[in-house]
């Protein structure tokens, strides 16, 4: 598939986007786009209808082709799903296949200039007039703008639009409304349509985010999106059975996030581990040839915990997909019991794993000393990528609190004996004694274990600061806020227990050589070992880890990096990335570092003139003007 | 001054710069940089000389106009230090008045495409013929080229050269060279240098970083800056008396770099503080109105810590360059003593305080949410200059190690009980006896000597197991790479004894009200409870410091996250930051995020047409093509 895309010479980028304007990327980037759309189209031609897990792959690739940003993606990524997800068979009828097809191209229009996580504070509004049977949709204020989505500015002609829809003079909560943006011939924006985009960013700037503002816009009543709750022609509202099925959208891009970092910090990895292996530096011993640095112990500890990290954060996010797979089809039969589960496991896990993946990629450009820090490299890019996810589709500290949340009922129902989910048994341990800490002889089992003895001490102790500030009379709100650095800690506890524990299972369960297998364990135990120490305090408070112990880990960690040096190289290579992908003068296959950097830079606009203009308009004024 | 220079309505930015191509963000800023250094000249008139001192503080002010870099800077920070530091007397009448007068503009070329840190391992070659008595400089290789050097790309007509010296057919080591790039008139490169820029970078990019090779360029013998070691006509060659009097110009700009990140750190604070004054966001309490941000106690342990950690950069940084400015005077006077202490508080402190201001700033920005993302926030770019500096002026774990191997030697002496150096003398503690822990009263005085316990004890260990591996047969050079990730911790923690001790003596030290010593008292604390707590498994594992005490700085922590609330936003509205110094829509003093949001997205030139001509070259044909 990526031969498919990437062999058309359409593709092929004469100057570098990065020397571009704003406006210029944008224009290159539609272009490009048009012709990886059109391919699409091609492919699916025959096929007709949509296989939403084929469209994943193709998604995937499509991305790694418009590296910083695809300003049609969440046409595929959230306007289909959630037609698919929340409109009615006739409204389907109506969409699916015309967005499908690309004939229209859609978006996701729900956070506002002055509202993000907490949807309940949205301020845009639908009325529904009987008489016309319409709504008629306004942004009061300007924090009601919609700001973000993607596409929004200048390339989408529709949009879902999250709104507070009020009937018959009553308020009736958020609702989803597909709204046409622009005239589909002309592309003008429509009346009462307020559009355009946002400007630059740290990345991610092809994406073309939007803003969106309403004045008295007018959709036909069929156009709120009515799988589960419905307004009918008089106005009446039919309220959904179950309002939780709505959220199973934020759910799964959540859960699909896990594997899009998980993927970019290889990519990081392979670029820092590449150059370090074609990088020389000092000298190790008198007389001796500048070793390569990926030799010296310290780059080593920079980069292999994050290759490790990068196994740990895939297999847990194939795991997590796959309960989440499960848990969609329970709902279809209307069973809801592990819903709860999942939205805590899929808070959690977003928020340790974005900042996780964060971390390494910069780790990795840092590595890569001054090199790094130029475009060419693709490591700031990276950066780009994985730090917005930090911030979208929920604050990392918001979700973290909501699986606090999670965790301070579950620990109730652990204290009060009750049955507990898989994800949250291991809470039981604490409860039962103080002397529940397993004895410390540093096996894997034994470090899965002093993770969950950590996460769930920590959950204890949250509770127990929380209960005692409720005691001395504070209100439960204040005691919440009061305690939240504890309880992000010990959602963030739970989340390092779960990824421990995935990665050792994976590795466990996989059927492969023991060559391969070898490796796999030392990846394992680099990634639980490194994560032990940089949380040594927590493992000397609350498990029965000692200072002896915490030397033997770093030395055993030491170890690791030396047996993983050999492979390193081997390791990065096996994630089979094409040099078209990976992008980067500094992580190519071939290691021709210097002559890829100078081959970039030679691409410079500025580069074309000896001299230029600046020098006669304003630099040589300046420089013979005299003191 | 900045009235001076702000008043000027030429630098104004009709479209933001953000906006631009390469090119342009170029041509702009060498426009705008003319406007500026035409006023310096206007300043300089009547003084006729240069006073240091006054020129850095103009020369801050001028970085925080030229946001995004500055091409010309090269000239004031390295080349008429450079010039002063290593020229004689006839040398410096020749250049130094035309480049205070920017008659000439220079730049400073070391670092290659292939060698970084390691200067030993430079390749540009001088070689110097009696015949002609001059220089021949040659790029050997394509990793010989000089790259990065500010304002080299298309600006400077002038570099101070560093390359390997060859005289009478003998290897003489590194030396400095003047060498004139660029015809004076024409600005074209002179015959054998090939010069260009280097491309796009994660920030700085209007500092037009650049790329230079020679062939066969010829220079005058008195173009060898020779203060120190010298080149006599026929090619014999008087070494300097001590060539480390040489590298006093590469510390004092680490130095400086405590102050340029202290206060880019306390940028960033303003702007997030101030926006969490500002954003609202979900509900504390059932039915009550949605609270600033700020109220959270989690966006307080975020904001708070890294606005402490402002000053304790702040305050360390101003006592650092009093200690390299006593020892240049001292270096004057041919005393070299205190050298080596200075060169290894200037690594580690310099790669401590860069990190530290990395995270802070990064933070911050992750704390303001989705619009932290926006360049028009300035976080990102606030980033990208600070953590340039973790890769420049000696990559961060390389000057640890630089420390490191002087901590190393340091214990030997408290060992052997020799005298110590004052910011070192804390090791004997460590020596004297494994009873030397302080009793954990959790004191300021306590914490700062613990701080100094955990520096000393990992210095012990660092030093134990090295000297373990030795005695194991391993050579002294494996085992110190062996070591290495332990040495680098040991400078780490040492770096941050010295912050905590800095803070405490700074605060102790001042003369002000009361008011505001109990506010600067409660950064102090927060400071330092916040680091030992970051670093808990270091004072669990060296200290007396037990888990009860551990979770009593918890509650004191939060207790001073609580006091700080009322006065975060008089803090930073204190550290006096004009409006367009600090260029943020978040930021401003007025607190008018929204509108300013608003006003910079209308600035994009993509919203000045309402369809943009990409949709009838390249849209609509995609979307009416049909499947």
């Amino acid at each position: 598939m990526e031969k498919y895309f990437l062999s058309d010479p359409e593709l092929n980028d004469p100057v570098p986007m990065d020397f571009l304007s704003h406006k210029e990327k944008y224009e290159e980037t539609v272009r490009k786009a048009c012709v990886v759309y059109k391919k699409l189209k091609e492919m699916r031609k025959g096929t007709g209808s949509i296989d939403i897990s084929r469209e994943n792959i193709i998604t995937s690739v499509i991305h790694s082709i418009l590296k910083d940003g695809d300003p049609f993606s969440l046409n595929n990524v959230m306007m289909i799903p959630v037609i698919i997800g929340q409109a009615t068979p006739r409204q389907q009828a109506m969409w699916l296949q015309r967005t499908i097809n690309y004939e229209i191209i859609g978006t996701y229009a729900q956070t506002e200039l002055g509202h993000g996580t907490f949807i309940r504070g949205l301020e845009t509004t639908a009325h529904y007039d009987p008489t016309t049977q319409e709504f008629i949709l306004n942004s009061p204020t300007l924090t009601s703008y919609k700001w973000w989505p993607g596409g929004l500015g200048q390339t989408t002609n529709y949009a879902i639009v999250v709104a507070q829809l009020y009937t018959q003079g009553v308020y009736r909560g958020i609702h989803l409304f597909m709204v046409q943006l622009r005239n589909e011939e002309t592309h003008e924006p429509l009346p009462g349509i307020k559009i355009g985009e946002i400007g630059t960013k740290l990345g991610m700037n092809n994406v073309n985010n939007g803003f969106l503002g309403f004045e008295n816009v007018h959709i036909p009543r069929e156009h709120m999106l009515m799988k589960y709750s419905k307004v009918l022609e008089d106005g009446s509202y039919i309220k959904s059975t179950n309002e939780k099925l709505a959220y199973g959208g934020m759910t799964f891009v959540r859960v699909s996030i896990l594997k899009v970092v998980s993927t970019l910090l290889a990519k990081a990895c392979t670029i820092a581990i590449r150059y370090s292996a074609v990088r020389r530096q000092s000298e190790m011993k008198p007389g001796e040839p500048e070793p390569q640095i990926l030799d010296y112990r310290t780059q080593q500890y920079k980069l292999f915990p994050y290759l490790a990290a990068s196994f740990a954060l895939k297999f847990t996010g194939k795991w997590l997909l796959n309960i989440c797979t499960e848990v969609f089809s329970e709902l279809e039969e209307g069973k809801l019991e592990r819903l709860p589960e999942l939205h805590a496991l899929s808070c959690c896990l977003k928020a340790v794993c974005t900042t996780e993946a964060a971390q390494g990629a910069e780790t990795c450009r840092l590595a890569c000393g001054g090199h790094g820090y130029m475009m060419c490299s693709n490591l700031p890019s990276l950066y780009g990528l994985i730090t917005a996810a930090c911030t979208y589709e929920g604050e990392n500290t918001v979700l973290l609190l909501q699986t606090a949340r999670y965790l301070m009922k579950a620990w109730q129902q652990a204290v009060g004996g009750m049955a507990m989910t898989p994800t949250v048994a291991y809470l039981k341990q604490a409860v039962s004694g103080s002397n529940g800490t397993p004895c410390w002889e540093g096996s894997t089992a034994c470090i899965v274990s002093a993770f969950q003895q950590v996460a769930a001490r920590k959950v204890k102790h949250s509770a127990d600061i929380m209960g005692q500030r409720i005691q001395e009379g504070v209100s439960p709100e204040d005691a919440w806020n009061m305690t939240s650095v504890e309880l992000v800690q010990c959602a963030e506890a739970h989340g390092r227990a779960i990824l421990v524990e995935r990665f050792v299972a994976a590795v466990a369960e996989l059927n492969v050589s023991v060559a391969l297998k070898t490796v796999l364990a030392q990846l394992r135990d680099l990634y639980t070992i490194y994560t032990l120490l940089r949380n040594s305090g927590d493992f000397l408070m609350y498990t029965e880890m000692t200072p002896l112990d915490y030397c033997n880990l770093q030395n055993r960690m030491e170890t690791l990096l030396s047996e993983l040096r050999p492979n390193a190289v081997g390791i990065v290579d096996g994630f089979d990335f094409h040099d078209d992908i990976i992008a980067s003068t500094l992580g190519s296959w071939d290691g021709q570092v210097y002559d890829r950097l100078f081959a970039a830079a030679s691409k410079s606009p500025l580069n074309q003139d000896t001299v230029n203009e600046s020098f006669h308009k304003y630099l040589k004024p300046m420089l013979k003007s005299g003191l």
